[in-house]
């Protein structure tokens, strides 16, 4: 099969052996792949992963220990636990020390013609979602993880920080509560996807402050000081970005304004497909361009110009 | 009157006025007062006050607008806030941007023979609490802050990093939610009064992980990367320590842990006067020694040696 493979530099496979199911898991056909921010940080050296690349997908059972899941389209959880240990039985798979993660440690990605993963992490896709739809679920639902960890009343000033792929989802789903929401960014033309939405938006932070809830969603470690300014005291700041490196921070001014900080990673599947089910969300503008999996490495090029929305992968 | 007062450097004045209380403010008499960290960072600039050092007292009413004031023993919240602000007016008067603080911002403390402080400021003191414990009304209530921040749940493992005065007064307020509770630190004396409470305790954090909630009250800013290693993924790092200056900190560790950060500073004063009223804190052991108002700055130096527990001054 052909794979996306990232070892000593990137470069396409074209005669990899189709992957033999470990027991537990199944045999996947990528229909649709996306091409993550985390993908781009792999590549320049993130987690010192080694393998097939790839974790944002729509794809088809081929192959199944339980046979009623063959042929059933379905997106998948990333994180593979062991389901055994402390934190798997307390309910917290996703930080599971053990988990491997797909196309990110220790578990070859989805930009192939096949892949593997447990069938206990798949979700079936209802048939009103499309496949260029269905490739977001799992974004969607790290943007759901937010409400999930924060309680957001319609009545909250909140400001989602970055415009990236990432903030735009965010902002969609923080806006389902009615807060007061404001989305910030630095490209006119990304920020008119929320804009037709009806969520209001803003080049630059100027001037701004005291929002209740900020997402931090920049992808950069200088989001985070731009970020701590526009919280109010008692706020809550949610971390999104994960980068290389640390950062110089002011720890006794979270203190003094009592600043709650939140680290949010992977979200509720199930409810990201509601949302798109529901057209609560709407994802087909984000998409910037569709390449064909012989054409794996230009998409990746594409994909971390500056400024590109996502770019997504068909075999 | 004589005053601890700190401007090109700390000394005692001998002859200063006795302050005339602007309106809403009550002239206090002085019966005890403590020295805390913070006062000793502000000899060494922190908040660049300039004034009547100290903000920990308890003190008897001698002149008020309101008469039925006059003789009642209290102790006073410290932030003076303006009452009338977006975030006063939203319930949040200990943020409020034009706050003063007593001893620390814009208005003289309580290192003295008198000072001021608003009526609404004022707690009555039961006449069952002594002094010598009701000095620790304003740390104890800062102490008192963390359960109204995070919900401690009796279940829960904790840590409380640090045995300095704060530690051990948090130390004994966690302890009441009967969580498993775990008192690290770095003096088997200072230890031991937690000890004699049946508080667990270890000296240094060798081989602990996996805390559901981790208290940094070390004051220094090494102490949050301890506490980082010490809470779980999706655990609460409550933060107490404010002290000079910034420190390298690698935040997406806290997106990837989906780890909680907690700025935590004044608490609540009726909690505090309970807590003492019903014997459930013990403060009398952390006492190391009292000095008179005569003897300021000899309080203020044992004060400020490593490892002092705390130092109270009598006018």
């Amino acid at each position: 099969m052909r794979a996306l493979v990232f070892d000593d530099g990137l470069r396409l496979e074209r005669n990899r052996p189709i992957p033999d199911p470990p027991p537990g898991q199944v045999l996947l056909r990528t229909l649709l792949a996306g091409i993550c921010n985390t993908d781009l940080e792999v590549v320049r050296g993130y987690a010192g992963f080694r393998g097939v690349m790839g974790h944002e997908f729509v794809a088809r059972v081929e192959r199944a220990e339980d046979t009623s899941l063959v042929g059933r389209r379905v997106v998948g959880e990333i994180n593979v636990a062991c389901g055994t240990c402390v934190t798997c039985r307390a309910g917290r798979p996703n930080h599971c020390p053990w988990r491997t993660a797909l196309g990110i440690r220790g578990q070859d990605g989805v930009l192939a013609d096949y892949f593997c993963l447990p069938a206990r992490n798949l979700h079936p896709v209802p048939d009103e979602i499309p496949d260029e739809a269905a490739v977001f679920v799992e974004p969607l639902a790290a943007a759901s993880r937010i409400p999930e960890q924060v309680h957001l009343r319609p009545g909250d000033r909140a400001i989602v920080l970055g415009d990236g792929k990432l903030g735009l989802l965010v902002a969609q789903v923080l806006a389902l509560s009615g807060c007061d929401l404001l989305a910030v960014g630095r490209h006119e033309e990304k920020l008119a996807i929320l804009a037709a939405r009806g969520i209001a938006t803003r080049m630059g932070h100027q001037g701004l402050a005291g929002a209740d809830v900020v997402v931090e969603c920049t992808g950069r470690s200088e989001g985070f000081q731009v970020a701590r300014h526009l919280v109010r005291p008692e706020g809550t700041l949610v971390l999104k970005s994960t980068y290389h490196g640390t950062m110089e921070a002011d720890l006794s001014r979270l203190v003094v304004d009592e600043v709650r900080l939140v680290g949010s990673r992977c979200g509720p599947f199930p409810a990201a497909l509601r949302l798109l089910a529901q057209g609560l969300v709407d994802v087909a503008p984000l998409v910037e361009a569709v390449y064909p999996l012989d054409e794996g490495l230009a998409a990746i090029e594409h994909a971390g110009r500056r400024g590109a929305l996502k770019v997504l992968v068909r075999p």
